[in-house]
């Protein structure tokens, strides 16, 4: 994790969900927007069983000068702490729950306020930005389908598109928000 | 805000909402979950007109060594912030939007990570934080009355209960997520 004092290359905020939906295409002349959901079981299941294991929700920014080889050990961390809840109360990992996963690219927390604006000038270039977003979403689909107790359970990592409007949906039974910066 | 460097007081997390419901005190016995609930508009006005103004957020978490003389300058750069959406897509306070405001409590953001669990050194004890929030809530209720745009819209503060699991549903047209530390 980063350092007190040292500007971090990347913050991440997790939250827990029963259930998500994230709009990864907006609506355009006749084609209808377009969602990813993450629940905690298959929808039908969900409804009849009313099984509610959790996933997680991970909020994304990298700032100026982050680096590409920050990304294995920070997809490592964000996926083994034992954030996710299991329905006798402990806590496990996203990966030991397991759960689905919902990356969202968030530049907005990379913000600083001055005055009644915020500025944006430590964030990422928009092009370095989605180079480390999408190679931050590769890496934890690998690390997910790796896992032989997620490809069990068939959890998924859905992700928004970088630089659109990400329109959320969030159910939860406490987010639990938790602030992580490399 | 918080210089870089030195350890926070507090750390503020917001997110804007198109509706928001928070649970204030779990279902016990006979009696059921009590809930309080932030809309752009009475509920009833919302579904016949569809009318979305936005509500905001704020998840906070104060640390060992917060001094209450922070509240009003928190609240006043909370509060006058520009990162509420107006229907034509302008930011604005949340005062001036006027929308409504859902505080959450929310001890978690102060964590940090050690090996694969979190730790909550830093966090205010107890009591000093049920403190140091209960005045951040009234201070918030105290600025939004003396609003006159606010007075007029009816808009409300609500709040969760310290202590207690917060029970959330999120619903936003991008939860345009900012951290703000003092």
């Amino acid at each position: 994790m980063a350092e007190s004092g040292r500007t971090p290359q990347a913050r991440a905020l997790l939250q827990q969900c029963l259930h998500a939906r994230l709009q990864v295409r907006p609506a355009e002349g006749d084609a209808a927007a377009q969602w990813v959901e993450v629940t905690s079981a298959p929808q039908l299941l969900r409804l009849f069983s009313g099984a509610i294991q959790r996933g997680l929700v991970i909020y994304v920014c990298f700032f100026k000068g982050a680096d590409k080889e920050l990304l294995p050990k920070m997809v490592n961390t964000l996926l083994n702490v034992k954030l996710s809840e299991t329905e006798t109360g402990k806590h496990v990992s996203i990966l030991d729950l397991p759960g689905n996963i919902l990356i969202i690219p968030q530049a907005t927390l990379g913000g600083r306020v001055k005055g009644r604006n915020m500025q944006y000038h430590s964030n990422s270039g928009k092009e370095e930005g989605l180079e480390l977003y999408s190679q931050f979403v590769s890496l934890c689909k690998k690390e997910l389908a790796a896992n032989s107790k997620c490809a069990e359970a068939g959890v998924v990592v859905e992700h928004g598109t970088y630089g659109n409007r990400q329109v959320l949906t969030l159910d939860t039974n406490g987010p639990y928000t938790h602030l992580i910066e490399f």
